[in-house]
C-alpha cells in the first residue's frame, strides 16, 4: 500500500521486485487519496497477512485486527513515524510492527554535522549576502572552524554514535552525557563521559542535542542550560524541537553570543509567524534530516531484512516495541 | 608590522611573546594606514634582517634590498598572497620568503565539504525560504546524501589529501587526477587514479576542483567538462575562479541538472552583477575558504617554526620559490 513516489524512492534498483518475491501472493496497490470506506473494504477483501505501508497509507481501523482483517500480523512501515497509522493498542494486542529506525542514522548525524560547520562559517549568511545583497567579506569577517574544538553530544543512541565518525577527523575533544548508557558504551567509542548536563554545555563549544524525548526531557535545554555554552559557541538539535525551550532559545539567540542550527521544532510545520524566522543567527532547515531522498533505500532494505527474517520465523530488527511508539512523535 | 588585529588573531594565546623572544631586538609596529614615504624611512632606520608582515603591510620598495634595507634576509609573512609585497626579483635576489602554505589547508577542505553538504540538502536554499518566505518542505522535496556516493577530485595538493579524511566516514569511493603525481600517492592514501580529467568528471557524482592554477588550466573546466557530471551531480570549486570558465558554468548551472558549490571567483570580490548572484542552485560564498579566524593561528605556528629555523640556520619550511610565486595570486 504505497504511491508511486515512494516505490520509485524506496524500492529502488530491483527492491520491489525482492519484496515481491518475499511476500507471495503480493498485491501492489496505489493508497494515494484513498478514503476511510475504500482503505476498509479493501483490508477486508484481502486480508492480509503483512502490510507494506507508507507515508499516504491510511489509518488502520480500530477493528483491524478483531473485525476487518484477522490475519494481519505485521505492519512493515517503510518510514519512521507510525503514530498515525498505528494505535499502541494494536502492537499491545500483538501486532507486530517495524519502521526505518536506526538505518536512517548516519543521514541525521549527516545533517548536524553540515549544521555545525555552516553556523561556524556562517555560511547561510552569506550565501543570502552574496544572492542578494551584492555582498562580500571584509576585514571584520568572523568564521570558525570545527577543527580542534571541544564537541559536547546530549544523546547517545544511534544518531550520536554515527556522528562520533564524522566529528573524529576535525577533533578529538567528543564528550557525550546520557543518562542510563555505561560507561564501557563511551570508551569504546573514545568519547568523554561527562558529569551532568549541566558540564556537558559548559565544558563544550559545540554542542549537539540528539538525545530522544520523554516526558522528563520537555524543555530540558532552558534559558539556563543555553547560557552555560561559552560565548561564541555553536547549539545544534536534529532531535526534537520539544526538548528546547523556544522562547528561551530565541531570545538567547537574538543576544548573538551563539550561533544556533535547527532541523526540528516544537510545531512542525514551522508557523509562518514563529520568532526564529526573523532571527538570522539561526540557521533554519524544514526537517529534512533523514533520510535524504537518495537514502530512502537504506530504509527500504532495512525492511526487506525484516520481512526476510519475519518469514524464516525469525524476530525482526528494531521492533516497535510499546515503549519505543510512548517515545516516538 | 602588523596590525592590532593581525596581531589578536594569529600571534593569540602568547605567540606574540614567542615571536619576540624569537627575534631579538624585535620593534612591534602598526602598518595601518602608512604611506609609502613613511615606510621606506621606516625600512632604512631600522634596517631588519626578519620582516614579520601581514595583509596591511605596505609593499617593499623596490631597491629595498640594495639600498633602503641592505640587511634584509628574510620576509616571514603570515598569510598567503606576498605579490603585493614581494616582486619575484627580490626572490631571484636571494631574499627568503615564507607565508601559510599549507598551514591552511585543512579548513580549505573543510569549506569544500561543507559546500558538498551545503548543496546535496539544499541548505542555503532551504535556510532563505525558512526566513524570508515561510517555507517548508512538501512532499516534491528532494535532498542528497554523501553517503555512499562516488567522490572525484582534480588536484592533489595538501588540499585534496586534507579533504580525504573528511571525506572517508562517508564513501570509499574517491578518485582523483592531477598530472605529474605518482601512483603511489594515490595509493597510500586509498584513492583511485583516475585515467583523465575527462573520466574524472563522467565517472564521479560530486567533483571537487582543488588543482594548482598554471596557465595551461585556465578554463580547463569549460561547458563539455561541466556536461560530463551525471545529472544531479555536484561541482565544487574552492581552489581559483580562474581555473573554471565562468560563463559555461553559469549556462550549465540554470539549466538546473547539477548543483554548484563555490568559494572563488576569476575576479574578486566577485562583482555585483555577476550572473552566479542571481543562480540560486549555485551556493556562494566569499573567498572564506581558509583559514578560519580561529585558526590563524595555524599560519602563526608555521611562520613561528620558520623563524625558529631560521635563527639555527637551518632551511625553512615551504619556502616561496620562483615557481611557487609564478603559480601563486
Amino acid at each position: 500500500m504505497l504511491t508511486p513516489t515512494e516505490i520509485d524512492t524506496f524500492l529502488v534498483d530491483g527492491r520491489l521486485d525482492s519484496l515481491k518475491g518475499l511476500v507471495e501472493p503480493c498485491v501492489v496497490m496505489d493508497c494515494e487519496g484513498m478514503s476511510a470506506d475504500e482503505w476498509r473494504s479493501i483490508l477486508s477483501e484481502h486480508n492480509p497477512e503483512i502490510l507494506v505501508a507508507g507515508w499516504k497509507t491510511p489509518s488502520l481501523p480500530e477493528d483491524v485486527l478483531t473485525e476487518v482483517a484477522p490475519a494481519l500480523r505485521y505492519v512493515c512501515y517503510l518510514p519512521g513515524s507510525i503514530r498515525k497509522l498505528v494505535t499502541r493498542k494494536m502492537i499491545e494486542d500483538g501486532l507486530l510492527v517495524s519502521n526505518w529506525a536506526s538505518s536512517i542514522s548516519r543521514t541525521v548525524a549527516e545533517c548536524a554535522l553540515l549544521l555545525a560547520l555552516g553556523c561556524m562559517r556562517k555560511a547561510s549568511y552569506w550565501n543570502e549576502q552574496m544572492h542578494n545583497q551584492g555582498g562580500w567579506k571584509d576585514g571584520t569577517t568572523q568564521t570558525q572552524s570545527l577543527f580542534e574544538r571541544r564537541i559536547g553530544i546530549h544523546g547517545y543512541g544511534s544518531v550520536a554514535r554515527a556522528l562520533i565518525p564524522l566529528l573524529k577527523p576535525f577533533t578529538s575533544k567528543i564528550s557525550a552525557y546520557s543518562e542510563g548508557v555505561p560507561a564501557e558504551i563511551y570508551e569504546q567509542d573514545g568519547v568523554a563521559l561527562s558529569d551532568s548536563l549541566e558540564s556537558l554545555f559548559s565544558d563544550n563549544e559545540v554542542i549537539f542535542e540528539i538525545e530522544a524525548l520523554t516526558p522528563e526531557r520537555e524543555d530540558i535545554v532552558d534559558e539556563a542550560m543555553l547560557r552555560r555554552i561559552p560565548a561564541g559557541g555553536t547549539f545544534i538539535n536534529v532531535a526534537r524541537g520539544a526538548l528546547v525551550n523556544e522562547d528561551d532559545l530565541l531570545k538567547v539567540a537574538r543576544e548573538g553570543h551563539i550561533q544556533v542550527g535547527l532541523d526540528v521544532y516544537k510545531v512542525e510545520p514551522l508557523p509562518a509567524d514563529h520568532g526564529f524566522r526573523t532571527c538570522h543567527n539561526i540557521m533554519l532547515l524544514p526537517h529534512l534530516g533523514g533520510p535524504t531522498t537518495d537514502r530512502r533505500k537504506d530504509a527500504a532494505d532495512q525492511s526487506l531484512e525484516n520481512l526476510k527474517r519475519y518469514k524464516r520465523g525469525e524476530p525482526i530488527l528494531s521492533p516497535v516495541t510499546q515503549e519505543i511508539y510512548d517515545r516516538s512523535t
